[in-house]
């Protein structure tokens, strides 16, 4: 008899954002002149920079050529972007990390969601709360999980509150964890972790043996000079963590796929009898059973990122975005809300105002305003009470946006 | 403590591809002047066809402007390509698959490795002995295995010899199983099932509560008017069968990544005190959490594929592969080779003479010949004593390698 992976039937009913586009659905549905601005969902708005774009008509060129066509390739990512990555991502920070320690991917929510598969299903997993939900919903598939609470929380993982008091950077656990998913700049609460912040989770991780999953999708948007694009400018940080980026935020690639995982060569895991096991071999084994590379089409796309062009034009789109969280910061701290986030992140993450719940405050928004973001309450039990905004639109329907939250209240 | 999976650490040392790299590798270094012909790895050769050139460009210049810009899709795919695969796939058969049973990814390879994790652990696998490596290797990933012999079996798994005896399809297991990997046309065999023997499976897969993992990677090669493309095709498989789809072979799409799934709603599997769920919703949440959806550039050549001068254009290719094959056929049965595939799939299977094993006539034809093919054994125990050819390259180097081995024994 075929069983099911029971597993599976722990999670939560909804994954956060189908409820909220089933909610907008219906609201569309039923009111179709309105005019709804989306601030919720991370989806950028921008076209691909040019450089971009004539990258990939020439490898599209180059696949309807027998001479250029390229088949299999290989499955950690051609060299040429491995290269570029290593140099321009980590070396021009003083960061060293080697081409063959990056492996490419169609996404960081895949690779965020496959690494855990490699550990052992004994190891304690520490979230931020809020969090993410894909790093712990792949927890809850693979088994490394109890049930589910009535707050959304399932029991044997470690829950790390962020709220203003912390700054959103959580203290150490009071139990000893084996991994511990930290995401800077934070999604959904925009936060950033300084260099001393980061450097207290890596001194925790190498006295315990634990493994840190530092989610840096978002690095491109930090404008202040002195925080860590990396987890590997913090000293030390290569023997215990795992890197995680993307090509959706910064080079528009939501619906194109491109991102990378570094897994430094000295990183280690353990048997259940103490054996040390090097990591990289491990995950590249995964990949290459698992997975059969990115796009030569995409991967050409991200290399030309990384030109003196690509560069400018990516800063440019970034700079836009970011003009949309500073209105977006201005205008509600105008208004009268606490705001967090938005100036190195491209999420603005408010209170809700009078203790009003955070889907309550998403219904008033989507009904009397027409904005959809996204409820803090949906990101994990400490988000109650808060509210996501995304800055990926387009400025005027941002400016218009928050002229109509204005009205609100 | 970190610990690692330790199921990883029971996998043979080498997957078979790189093996063959390492070596071809090795003698190209040595013999910079050797002219390699490789009819090894299953990689086309042929450019993409104009069809999938064409919408390519128009997609990546959709994707530079911002009123026609995609970002995130549907995790699942397109609702375009998704009517498009029911119609020409299915419905053009008379096998009924609505869109919704279709789900997007950008390979079978990930799709086929990654089917197990919905799935208990308890359920025991069956697989053709010989057989692609993924689908035994990502079960031992997963723990659903015990450990490796010396013959490279894995304790707990059901393996069904394919030889010439039973025409290269297994017979029913005398062990009940629970999981059916099925490869129909066969990679690497070559071998076809005729509605008869699929009928065989689907009946015993009805009445043991099995499920069939079908994998149909190579149909569009089939060209006996008579044989099933699709598991679908038999009565009541949509209750007990999954099936994987590729666009890898047919449109060229082995460096562009694009493949399909099909989960059938009445699909059930179990809970072990015998409650039955559905298969699609638990596959679907899976797809939604670890998975973000196909390059929308890379759908919208896909979708061109099945346009008719796609259609065409995909048949030319195929006809130029299908000719190589016959070729090899001809001339590998003119030498006094046992040679069995090659009519209805791109892969022809031989008998290796004189008793030399399946390595050691890998290294007679890389060194004597300078041909590259796939050792049996790599595929299985009862690989050992046949040898993989693929019809994957231009004609006259196909022509050549026939012309080598002719003067080697």
């Amino acid at each position: 008899m075929i069983t099911i992976n029971e597993n599976f039937l722990k999670l939560k009913a909804g994954y956060l954002f189908p409820e909220i586009g089933r909610r907008v659905s219906a609201y569309a549905k039923a009111n179709p002149a309105a005019q709804i601005i989306r601030l919720g969902i991370g989806d950028v708005t921008e076209p691909l920079p040019e450089a971009v774009i004539k990258a990939m008509h020439e490898a599209v060129d180059q696949m309807g050529q027998r001479e250029t066509f390229k088949g299999y390739g290989p499955e950690q990512g051609y060299d040429f972007l491995r290269k570029t990555i290593a140099e321009n991502d980590y070396a021009s920070r003083g960061a060293s990390v080697e081409p063959d320690e990056i492996f490419l991917s169609d996404g960081a929510k895949c690779d965020t969601g496959n690494i855990q598969e490699i550990f052992g299903l004994d190891n304690v997993i520490a979230v931020t709360d809020p969090v993410y939900p894909v790093y712990v919903d792949t927890n809850v598939m693979a088994g490394r999980t109890g049930d589910c609470d009535s707050n959304g929380r399932y029991a044997k993982v470690v829950y790390l509150p962020c709220t203003a008091e912390n700054q959103f950077v959580p203290a150490l656990p009071n139990e000893k964890v084996d991994i511990i998913y930290l995401c800077y700049p934070n999604n959904p609460t925009g936060a950033t972790a300084t260099k001393e912040q980061l450097k207290i989770w890596v001194e925790y991780a190498r006295k315990n043996k634990a493994l840190i999953l530092f989610d840096a999708a978002y690095e491109a948007f930090i404008r202040d000079a002195s925080l860590p694009h990396s987890i590997y400018e913090i000293d030390g940080a290569k023997d215990v963590a795992i890197e995680f980026r993307s090509y959706s935020k910064t080079a528009g690639f939501t619906g194109v796929r491109c991102a990378f995982t570094v897994v430094p060569k000295q990183l280690k895991a353990y048997t259940k009898d103490g054996k040390a096991v090097e990591v990289a071999p491990i995950w590249n084994r995964r990949h290459c059973t698992k997975f059969n590379g990115v796009s030569y089409i995409t991967q050409l796309g991200a290399a030309a990122a990384y030109t003196p062009q690509g560069k400018q034009q990516v800063r440019r789109i970034i700079d836009l975005y970011m003009a949309n969280a500073a209105t977006m910061v201005d205008s509600l701290t105008k208004m009268g809300y606490k705001v967090y986030g938005g100036r190195n992140a491209p999420y603005v993450w408010l209170k809700t105002p009078n203790g009003v719940g955070s889907w309550e405050f998403f219904d008033i928004l989507l009904n009397k305003a027409n904005v959809v973001g996204t409820p803090g309450a949906g990101f994990g039990a400490a988000g109650e009470g808060y509210f996501r905004l995304s800055a990926f639109n387009q400025p005027g329907k941002v400016k218009e946006a928050m002229e109509r939250i204005a009205k609100l209240f």
